[in-house]
């Protein structure tokens, strides 16, 4: 099972291609999709949706795993990330990739065995579970590697 | 000039294409997009998507004139809230249609004169400004000829 991790926001989108199994898990791929603050909304939703749905179609995973928001610091904040998650859950829906996802805490607790466990002691784990030499940068794309593997150690698609 | 208003919702979208001037202006069609709450919210997001693009396919409006939001009971609700308005967006961008936005506040405002106006005032006023017999129903329908009405009024564009 190939999984594509996804850490929404709107200027900087993280994500991961993790295959293998639980056992031996392979990173393929990440990076991190940038929408220029410069431009207008709905430019950087373009921006967004074809970056996705290019990764989607270059290493055609079998699902999406993506972090669930469920608050943010106001509501105009949520919104907007509401915005951006939107239209990356469009560019599944459209390419046919069925999406689960995971909240914050269960993310933390699958990966560190802590669901409230800091960014470090993620990085730390990451590093150690894909057998790195030093975690994915910036955090964006080494929460993306933390969203793809919760759904490998927990697989409820 | 040809307004798409858009009142953004998650089961329940208003639209309206308004033309004519600021002295006679004309509603030429408006209608609801709704969403099956039994589907899930990809297929939803999909179908949103398409409803919208295939309106402005139709309609070939010069404009699209969305509530701007602000405010959300809870965070959650936000968020799925902003997901519902980035695939709006998206339509609108993937189909080179500039976008404005009005808050609840400046398109009340603009409609009745007072921005805490409540619904029946908003009614009343469509009812007036379009001439026609009773207010388009349901309120999310009559919302955005409010919403197409002020872009009209307004004209930043």
């Amino acid at each position: 099972m190939t999984i594509l991790g996804i850490d929404p926001g709107t200027a900087r989108i993280g994500w991961s291609v993790i295959g293998g199994t639980v056992h031996s898990p392979t990173p393929y791929a990440c990076g991190l999709v940038t929408t220029p603050k410069e431009d207008g909304k709905e430019a950087r939703l373009t921006i967004l949706f074809d970056s996705i749905t290019a990764i989607i179609k270059k290493y055609t995973p079998d699902v999406a795993s993506i972090e669930d928001l469920f608050f943010a610091t106001n509501a105009k904040t949520a919104i907007s990330v509401g915005e951006a998650r939107g239209v990356i859950l469009l560019a599944c829906a459209k390419t046919g990739l069925p999406v689960v996802s995971y909240t914050p805490l269960a993310i933390k607790r699958t990966i560190t065995g802590n669901g409230q466990a800091d960014k470090k002691q993620v990085e730390k784990m990451i590093v150690q579970i894909l057998k790195l030499k030093t975690a994915p940068k910036p955090d964006d794309v080494c929460d993306a590697c933390a969203i793809a593997l919760t759904h490998l150690y927990t697989n409820t698609y």
